[in-house]
C-alpha cells in the first residue's frame, strides 16, 4: 500500500474511533436513540468507504499480480477471497 | 434507558473504538487487505448490534408513550423517523 | 391496507416481476455479467422499496393500534416484531 | 458462462419472479404486513445470491482474462466495475 493511502486509511480510522467515542458521551448523557443510531449509521458509512478503498488497493495490487502470475491455485484462492468479501459485506 | 442497557450499549462502543485501534495498526504494519477489511466488517457488524439494542431501547420508551399518547403529530413524527432509521439502514 | 397504497404496492412487486424476467433473458443470452448484476441490484433497491412501504402502513395500523391497546403482550410481541424485520432487513 | 451455471441461475431468477408473483396474491389478500415483509425479504436474500455466482463467474472469466492480458487500460476498466459492483451492492 502507498505512504498517501495509508494514510487516507488510518486517518479516517482514527476518526471513526473518536466519533465512536463521541457517540459513547452520547449515550452517557442520555441523548435522544434515533440522534444516536444516526451517528452510529455515519460511522458504518465511513467504514464502508476505508473497507472499498481496502478493496481497490488490493485489486490493484495482490489480486492483479495472483492472477498474472503461474500459480493457478493461487489464483483461485485470490478470487474465492473475493467472493466471500463480497459475501460478508452484503450480509452486515 | 436504564443502567444495564447503558452500560452495555457504552462497553460496545468502547469495545469497537478500541477494536478500530487496532486495526489502525494493522495498516501501518501492512497488513493484509483482506484480513484488515474482515476485521472492519466485525466492527460494523458490532455497531449494528449497538443499533438493534438502541431501536428496541426506543420502541419500548419514546415509541410507546409518543404512539399512547393524545398528540397525533408527536405520533406521526415518531412514525416517520422510525421508517427513515429503517431506509438509512439498508442502505449502509 | 387502503386501496391507493395496495394497487402501488402490487404494480411495484409486478413490476419487479417483469424486470425479473427480463434479467433472465439476458442471462439466456450470454449478456456482460456485471450489467446482469446492476439490472439484479435495480430489482433489489426496487424490493426494498416495497419494504418500506410495507413497514410505513404497518407502523400506522397494527402498530398504532396494538401500542394504544390494553394489551401488554400484544404490544411486546408487536415491537419485537419491529426490531426482527429491522436486524433481517440489515443482513441482507 | 457454462451451460449448468446459466441453467441453475435462470431457474433461480424464474423462481424469484414466480415467488414475486405469489407475494403480490398476499398483498390483494390483505395479509399481514410483516409474512409479505419477510417474503420479500427471501426474494432479496435469492437475488443476492444470484449476484455472488455472476461475480464468481465473472472473477473466473472476463476479469481473469483482462487481468491477464495485455490492455492496462481494459485492466484498470474492470477493476474499477469491481469496485463500483461492490459500493453498491453495500447501499442496497
Amino acid at each position: 500500500m502507498d505512504d498517501v493511502t495509508r494514510r487516507n486509511i488510518t486517518q479516517r480510522l482514527a476518526s471513526a474511533a473518536g466519533h465512536l467515542k463521541g457517540i459513547e458521551r452520547m449515550v452517557q448523557e442520555d441523548a435522544y436513540c434515533i440522534d444516536i443510531i444516526r451517528q452510529i449509521q455515519a460511522v458504518q458509512a465511513a467504514l464502508q468507504k476505508v473497507n472499498i478503498m481496502l478493496l481497490d488497493n488490493h485489486l490493484h495490487t495482490c489480486v492483479t499480480s495472483a492472477i498474472r502470475g503461474d500459480d493457478p491455485d493461487e489464483r483461485e484462492a485470490m478470487l474465492q477471497e473475493l467472493t466471500s468479501v463480497f459475501t460478508m459485506s452484503n450480509s452486515l
